[in-house]
């Protein structure tokens, strides 16, 4: 019996199923459709392209797609599951918010398919390191065990269905926000000719901020234009009665300018560069 | 000829005046109508106290003020700067934005009195510290260059009037923003039951950022009401131009719930001790 199906073989879902397979477990993917690059994405991980319906065959069935197609994909796996005496249970590691979460785990209502809530924090595991840590919420009767067995850095968390999805969103909000805060008082600091002295002042006073905010401010850049929406997930997760979900939309139309920047004249870009280069020395 | 007046004895006030008088300084001060505290705190610092008028004979009068009172201070030193032949330099240190500082300096238009615009980045000096930094912009003449020689750190910025304010609002905005970024989170993910798991997750991969928090949160408490005004401050800074305003506004109200909160049921303050004391470890 295979041990697991992933839909999605992206960057993550690819490296997510190579670790799988180097740990001895079978992986099925479903590629119809896919780009060129993304077939052959999936067969150097080691993946196994099979029909939709063969998908229900693997022990645990987990989704791991860009936010915007993680319903879908739910609705896909009920509908292919539908129909068996013991379907295997679903796990959505996609990063969505709580209340997308719940929209998805309604589409299962009613199956007798188990449905739980993960998210992926941390990059796509690469050999030889320990890779990102995958939080699952709800997870009772400890299904995510078998990924536990395969290489993969599990954390259960006790929370309600959703709680995982929450956890990305204020890690998310923490991490992303403390770059968007630095990249905005650089800027504001160079209009006014204080840029150089922001970034000594920093660097003396505090130094863990200086070289945070030196690589992931750079880092930002090719990424600026889908943290718009992931800023714009955040505020509509902290709601309209949590003032902090006006700091989230600010959030969103600072990374909307960058990302127009960067396609455009890049002159932030470069702008932010200098002042990061700079050896933040005054007179 | 007494080397230095400054407005303002408060903690900040009489704690740079005590490190000029260690350094052989003399520093007069104006303290009619003041309160009984602050008129021991004054003297305990050796500082002289003196009529208006005798604040001139100083040769350089610094003002270190409530920012509310930064605009009074200037006009009475203008007032009584203004029959003078060489009227000493004045430096306003205090929390303003530029475009404040640009009011301020207007006070002093055709007088002849040179007004350098400073800020004062760190906590008050402490005997045996180095204590802060302090940012002098515009000061080609080297005006600071006494204070310097009495035992304070100063920078001087070749930024225009109003740089060493700006660089003051965007230390704080990146400073205090981050303690509210991760107020925000830390509240939200306990409002979805994945508080202790996100901060497992930071002192793991973020350890850097779980200490500042754990410090800066508690810190915050007892100065979320100054906060509100200065993250307003901030917004006003930026500008409707910037995006960035948005979320120094989403700052104000933020800091605002939190002030509300420390003064009443304590109950937003309850929950984050509480996830600050947690190991942070889940099953």
């Amino acid at each position: 019996m295979p041990n697991f199906a992933i839909i999605g073989s992206g960057a993550m879902g690819s490296a997510v199923a190579k670790r799988l397979i180097d740990h001895g477990a079978t992986v099925l993917t479903y590629l119809e459709g896919r780009s060129e690059q993304t077939i052959v994405r999936a067969k150097a991980a080691g993946m196994v392209p099979v029909g939709h319906q063969e998908l229900t065959k693997a022990e645990l069935i987990l989704s791991i797609v860009p936010p915007a197609q993680a319903i879908k994909v739910a609705g896909l796996v009920a509908d292919i599951s539908s129909e068996m005496q013991a379907p295997p249970p679903f796990i959505d590691l996609n990063a969505i918010a709580p209340k997308t979460m719940q929209a998805l785990a309604a589409r299962f209502e009613g199956s007798g398919i188990e449905v739980l809530d993960g998210a992926i924090i941390g990059g796509p595991p690469v050999p030889g390191k320990s890779g990102p840590t995958i939080y699952i919420s709800g997870d009772t009767a400890e299904r995510s065990r078998l990924l536990e067995d395969c290489g993969l850095r599990i954390r259960r968390l006790d929370g309600p269905l959703g709680a995982a999805s929450a956890l990305k969103m204020c890690y998310a909000g923490i991490n992303k926000g403390f770059t968007g805060l630095g990249t905005a008082m650089l800027l504001a600091a160079s209009r006014s000719g204080a840029a150089e002295s922001l970034k000594a002042e920093l660097s003396d006073s505090l130094p863990d901020v200086d070289r945070k905010l030196s690589r992931s401010i750079p880092d930002m850049y090719p990424k600026a234009y889908r943290w718009v929406a992931e800023m714009q997930e955040i505020a509509d997760f902290l709601g309209d009665d949590d003032p902090a979900a006006t700091i989230f939309r600010g959030m969103a139309d600072l990374f909307a300018r960058m990302a127009g920047d960067v396609e455009g004249s890049r002159v932030l870009v470069g702008r932010l560069d200098e002042i990061i280069a700079s050896s933040g020395t005054e007179n």
